[in-house]
């Protein structure tokens, strides 16, 4: 399905650039307009830049802001696009693009081209632009929409329905109307399911629901994202704190928001970022290789640990045999350890840090004796050692022990901290594990030599 | 935000208990039918179960309907809250929830359940169900809702107008109207925005979008959510193959679905299922103890390889030094590669998997020999002997490499299999990844033996 609509989009590029190269600029714009919006982006990008030169003369600002509205790319490669056109034209399409996607351009751009654009709109919408920009990235306020229709309390259906007719065409959806009182306070939320089925002459009142769920401006995106997919809204109001009204967050946005999120949090587990999984070749060696060669040094304590451990393996060879396993483990069991922990601490979690470190002391100590006995049994039946299967089930229970810890508290300490536990690097924190395993490993060894060497 | 939310639940379970306890039956009703739909069901589930038992007896069946459509635990447990009723009772509210969370019970009843309700159900209703039940799971169709407005092209504006307002309180929600040929085939769609803003005499032809993206009732979830995130879709209407209108799915659905397709992802590179992080410690432990001590048995093969190579460690016991860091690391980048990997082919790539290996092949090769080079020029410093920098350098590339192709490659078979690249175990991959990094080590090492014994 992906693949016949990338077809189709080529197709249009193709066919819209003939149009254009003979002349046939209304033919052009009809079969442009016909197009979704999402479509007119991802068509206007598709363009050679010669043909661009052409398209934008021919389209009305409107039709431009729609597409610059539904760019998927890059904020830097939509400036840049943006930048094809005279400064006065780019200011209008601005001008004409919904709030949120304009103030995310005008944070991509440097501060010179920020002045250009700002100098050619009138002051109210420079006013504007300076109050959306203000709120820091992954919060509410950044994703918010100011494209809304809010209404008065005492206000009659018919009046209200007017309204909604005449905004339709700028707001980005009315499926919501917001009540506000005479200072701009959010009050209440009418739905036009119920505007559409109430008499005319009722005052909307009676069917205003004064539950509003609304965020704050400030808010962390994830937790707006938590609250719009537990109710089902199609869009969230998003006030200040003195309610006052200042905008709304669609469901769209939520759905990239959602996106993000995971891809930051994969990302994490994972060392690599993976948002792009289309990079050439270079692009992918130079989002691996600092994380690939930053763990291989770490790595290297390892090697110096089990250096430092020579005189021991000297003694008994077989020691080194269980080296990868232990560490492997304790990896194993600290990467699960993580991920349960992100996604406790990064989506909300009912519990207390305090309750949720016993919870984790409870079953990484039932994990990690339950392993620790299993090898042990395993190595006692295989090398009929005695000595050498305590050795090695202890190592690897205490091992599996702290590492899971120590996974459970960095995101709980981040989480405190006020940074995104998503952040957390997996196998960074496998490394710490591996350095902690064999420091335990051989610590107990050492202790235990004369209980398996020469047996 | 959460914490004062699960507050305000608890609030009104508690003022809720306190109404039925005290008889206020009606003062109970209007408290109730007050709260956000999704509140109805936390509250609902909040309920003690003799709490319960006088609810359902004072709840109408619709008030019940939105109760059950809303629970949001996992079916199997809504299954029981149902039985806790009468069966005609029981009937009664799946007939009234929405047909795609119906068919999810029906899906999770044992069948002689499913015989006893729809034994009480008409004919019609029991054919529905039938006919939605049939579709797999995470398929478009097993998403779908039947409630949607279809009209037939030639229809006027108020005439559909008076059928949206008609049909506002039953459907999911009305904001597009498909528009259907004499079979009931798709042929465009109208926004309500444009129901609203066109003359009440005009015909919908002018204002239907016969270019209508829809998707078929077979088709992968992933697949679905990607078309809606990318369009900024509301809701998408699904066809089966003679593009005949099936149902529709709505964004909330799909803000679901892309939940727990990133869980999905997440909780295989972390083998550990992690959609629930709040499980109590036995759960937890239940949840990681398979994988962690299915890790841990073919670990031992790794132990087995290096006891095979025993006689190589008694010649060079820096060798063992050496294990951890290189099969770590090759168990890094393939723990990058496979991130890369399962998001390229489980979310759909614009390159071919021939392309894609040709790419990552280009990737490894470059990531394989500088790592190699570095830790080579690292070890010639620290050990002074060019024997061991050249043999531990080459078995440090010679493993990514390999774990990295590795890694790119099972998911892309698995996607050729039709099977979800996301079920790829990260630690598993690791693991073989570690059985492969000691064989090439000491397949290397023991062949150079001769270069850095004894100097």
């Amino acid at each position: 399905m992906e693949l016949d609509h990338d077809q189709q989009v080529k197709q249009a590029v193709q066919s819209l650039t003939d149009r254009l190269e003979n002349g046939q600029d209304d033919e052009f714009m009809t079969e442009f307009t016909a197009l979704h919006d999402f479509e007119k982006g991802q068509v206007y990008a598709g363009f050679a830049e010669n043909i661009r030169e052409v398209a934008w003369r021919v389209m009305d600002d409107e039709t431009l802001a729609t597409v610059f509205d539904n760019l998927e790319i890059d904020p830097d490669e939509i400036v840049d696009l943006l930048q094809e056109m005279p400064p006065q034209k780019g200011a209008n399409i601005l001008m004409e693009m919904f709030a949120d996607n304009e103030a995310d351009l005008f944070q991509a751009m440097p501060s010179r081209l920020v002045a250009t654009y700002l100098a050619l709109m009138p002051n109210e919408e420079a006013q504007e632009i300076h109050s959306l920009i203000k709120y820091e990235e992954q919060t509410a306020g950044s994703l918010m929409a100011t494209e809304y229709l809010a209404v008065q309390a005492g206000a009659k259906v018919k009046d209200v329905l007017a309204q909604v007719k005449k905004q339709a065409e700028e707001a980005e959806s009315i499926i919501y109307v917001y009540v506000v009182d005479g200072q701009n306070r959010l009050v209440g939320i009418v739905s036009l399911r119920d505007l559409l089925t109430h008499p005319d002459e009722m005052t909307i009142e009676s069917i205003t629901n004064t539950r509003v769920i609304s965020v704050k401006a400030g808010d962390d995106q994830k937790d707006v994202a938590q609250v719009v997919a537990d109710y089902n809204f199609f869009s969230i109001p998003v006030t200040n704190d003195g309610q006052h009204l200042l905008g709304i967050i669609t469901v769209d946005d939520i759905v990239d928001v959602i996106d993000e999120e995971a891809v930051e949090e994969y990302s994490g587990l994972a060392a690599v970022d993976v948002s792009d999984p289309d990079d050439s070749p270079w692009q992918s060696v130079l989002k691996r290789l600092p994380w690939l060669l930053a763990l291989l040094v770490l790595g290297l304590v390892s090697t110096a640990l089990v250096v430092a451990f020579e005189p021991t393996i000297r003694q008994a060879p077989i020691l080194a045999a269980f080296i990868p396993l232990i560490a492997g483990t304790a990896g194993n069991a600290g990467t699960q350890s993580l991920a349960l922990a992100v996604r406790r601490f990064g989506n909300g979690s009912d519990r207390s840090v305090g309750q949720a470190l016993v919870a984790e002391l409870i079953a990484a100590v039932t994990l990690a004796v339950i392993a620790g006995l299993l090898l042990a049994g395993i190595v006692y039946f295989w090398q009929g050692s005695r000595g050498l299967a305590v050795a090695v089930g202890l190592a690897l229970a205490a091992s599996i022990l702290v590492a899971s810890l120590l996974a459970h508290i960095v995101p709980a300490v981040l989480e405190k901290m006020k940074v995104d536990p998503a952040v957390v690097n997996g196998p960074l924190v496998q490394t710490v594990c591996d350095w902690l395993a064999i420091l335990i490993y051989f610590a107990i060894a050492a202790g235990m030599l004369d209980g398996f060497v020469g047996k």
